[in-house]
This record gives C-alpha cells, structure tokens and sequence, in this order.
C-alpha cells in the first residue's frame, strides 16, 4: 500500500496492533512516547550534522538513503502511537494548526521569508 | 476530512501546497527540516518535563490538550514535508521498518518488556 | 585534574585546542553545534526511555554508567565550544540566568513545586 | 566571577543549592534532568533554524544574543545538575571522553574533515 492509499487511521490501526501484540501499552505513556519521537528526530538530525543545507541533499541521495527513511519512518510511527493513546484525530488536529499558521502567516506577507510571524 | 478518510498522500500534498505559496521550499533542506521536527518533538516533551508517566495522562486530557495536539500536528507537519522534499513514499518506508522490528521484537521475547532488542 | 580544580576557561581551552589541531572550526558554526548538543542531550535520554523516574536513578548506577558520562562530556564539551565559538563568558551568562530564574521562582512560591513560573 | 576563575565543583554546589533552597532535588531524576537539557538544546537550536551556518554567525552577534546566552546557560546548568544527581566528576568524564575521541579522531586522518570516524 502507498501513500496514496493508506490512511492515517490504518497506519495508527497498524502501530497500536503492534505495540498491543507485544503489550507495550504500558510503556507508551505520553512522557514517554514524545521523548521516543524527540530521540528518533535526533538521530534524523545526526545526518546532516556538519553539511550545510544544501549537502544535505546530497545526503540524502547518498548511501544513507535507506537509514533516512528509516528515521524518519520512526518518528512517524511514535506520533502515531503518541495520537492512538492521546485520541487525538490528526487530521483534524493539522486542520486546525494549518488554519492557524495561514493566518499567522499570510501568503503576501510570509513569501519567501523565513522570519518568525511576531518578526514579518 | 478525519483520519478515517485522509490519506498520507493528501496530507503531504497539503503542507506541500503551504510551503510552496509562501516560496518556502528554499529554506526546505533536509537539514533545516530534521532540526525543525526535532525543534517541535522538543516542544511537545516539555509539557511532560517534570511529571511521571502516570501524571502525563492527566496533562493531557487537561487545560493544555490544544497545545499538545498542536504540537504533535508540528510535527507530523514537517515530518510530511521532510518526505515531500525527501522523495520518501511513508507508507513503504514505515511498512519496512515495522517488519524490521517485528524481526528485532518477536512476539514472545518482546512480550511486556521495554528493553532493546539486543538485551532481550 | 578534578571538578574542585577545573575552571570553566581552562576546560574551554582545552575543547577549542582540539578543534583546532584537527581544523574543524570550520564545522562548528552556532548552528551545526547547537545542532550537536542537541543530538547529544536526546543520546542521553535515550538509555532512560521507558524507565519510570525512580528506574532511571538504578540504570545510572547499572552497566551503562559508562555510556551515561560519556553522553554528558560530549554535551558539556559541545556547550564549551559553543561558548568559545560565541564569545560566551559562561560564569556571567550562568549567574544572570540563575538571578533570573530567582526572581521567577522565589523560595517560598516555588518550594517542592515542579509549576513553571507562570503557573505558580 | 569569570570562567578564569570559576570551578565546575563551585558551579555544581550553586546549581545543587539553588535546587535544594526549593526542594527540587524530588523532580530531578536522571531522567526528567536528561529530558531537561534535551528540551533546552532544542531551543537554543530554534534560534539557528532557518539559517545557513554563515549566517548563524550573524544571529549570535543580533538583537538575540541575551537569549541565546541563557538557552546555553541552562543546558549547562542542567547539566551540572546531572553531574550532582549522578555523582559524576565531569573533568574526569571530558578527559576520558576527549582521550577517546583522540584516539578515534587522529590529527593527520581527521584534519579538515566531519566525517564519522568510522568513514575516515
């Protein structure tokens, strides 16, 4: 299944399934499961520590292709953990913080800048 | 559209759209995004800082609810974005690592216990 | 040379010396360090993850005690060279800070309690 | 007092006094201190989000340069508070840990260079 069919609520289906099998439940506190989303966007970070933005890239394109995703697939998979025991619905929760940041930053006022919204 | 309908490809399509009428794509390098997500991980930790995991189910079904969904929507946001930029599908990249970890943490060696897979 | 003989220049002298030898003040932009300090913290974390509080005063103590100082030394070694890099004098900005949070958390407000200041 | 004459032992009996006056020592679990100094990293790093190294640069010597200042001296005060809740000498730990480091990252291989050790 590909992102143009898999669903938020499958893909939390899929990540409460497999931490209920194991009964991780118990672990997977808030407090805990951000800390797992903090340390897994560290270690997204780690590769791009010393490159500058635009070797970054390159980075990516490079033999640690494979370990990106990776990363970045765990980040994703323990804020979908962090929704399923929070019962958050995301897609409304990033409705509403996309509304917010649209008028926060407004097209004429935000293009091609990337200062703060208290700093346009 | 609630998690049940959206799709990831939506989504990304989405944030894309956000960042390309603000001619954002330029501050975009996986660098920049990987500390973004990692910036917003660390925001939504600090709600939890000083509590033990029991308590940080009670912060969040408190008075802070909205700022914590607002936080998790950061950063599914940019870690949408990361993949748009990246090239990434999420939905192969994640379907691979959960198959790694069910291979790391089988079932009955993994059951009610939080250590790493190579201490288990 | 112990904590009650080493002075905060001293150990910046030493940090910014083997930067240098090796040429790598090039690398260590505010940025990118800020950037590794940050990696380093979410390292630290990582060995407490899904311990509750009271666990992760045995894990301190445990095997991986090792592994714990090392993680601590690069996070204070990345925060000396950031202080060299910066022009920090960290006696003066730490003293301010502390001021601050004094001001913030008087004694009798703040004691035994985990509120930030404008909650208490 | 300046870093010339300030020891880590006499920054650590501070920050270990200012904790004890307000009967913090409860909260300050290796834990919830290494989620502490991760948290702070993040927002000494949000200041340097968007910019390329050069400009990082810059960005220390603007109108932020206050804060910037206090993020790093709170990562470090966390830090110190780390070092007393673990019991750690810190200038034994850096010695050991930049001993190491010597030995991963030899002049002549490492001169110039931000890879990995393992990729020199």
């Amino acid at each position: 299944m590909s992102d143009t069919e898999m669903t938020l609520a499958e893909l939390k289906t899929r990540v409460l399934a497999f931490a209920q099998e194991r009964e991780w439940l118990q672990f997977h506190s808030p407090k805990n499961l951000s800390m797992a989303i903090a340390a897994e966007s560290a270690e997204l970070m780690e590769h791009f520590l010393w490159a500058d933005s635009e070797d970054s890239h390159k980075i990516l394109d490079g033999a640690k292709r494979g370990q990106i995703e990776d990363e970045l697939a765990d980040i994703v998979i323990y804020s979908m953990e962090f929704a399923n025991v929070a019962g958050i619905d995301l897609s409304t929760a990033i409705a509403a913080k996309m509304e917010q940041n649209a008028r926060k930053y407004p097209v004429e006022k935000a293009r091609g800048r990337s200062n703060k919204y208290n700093e346009l």
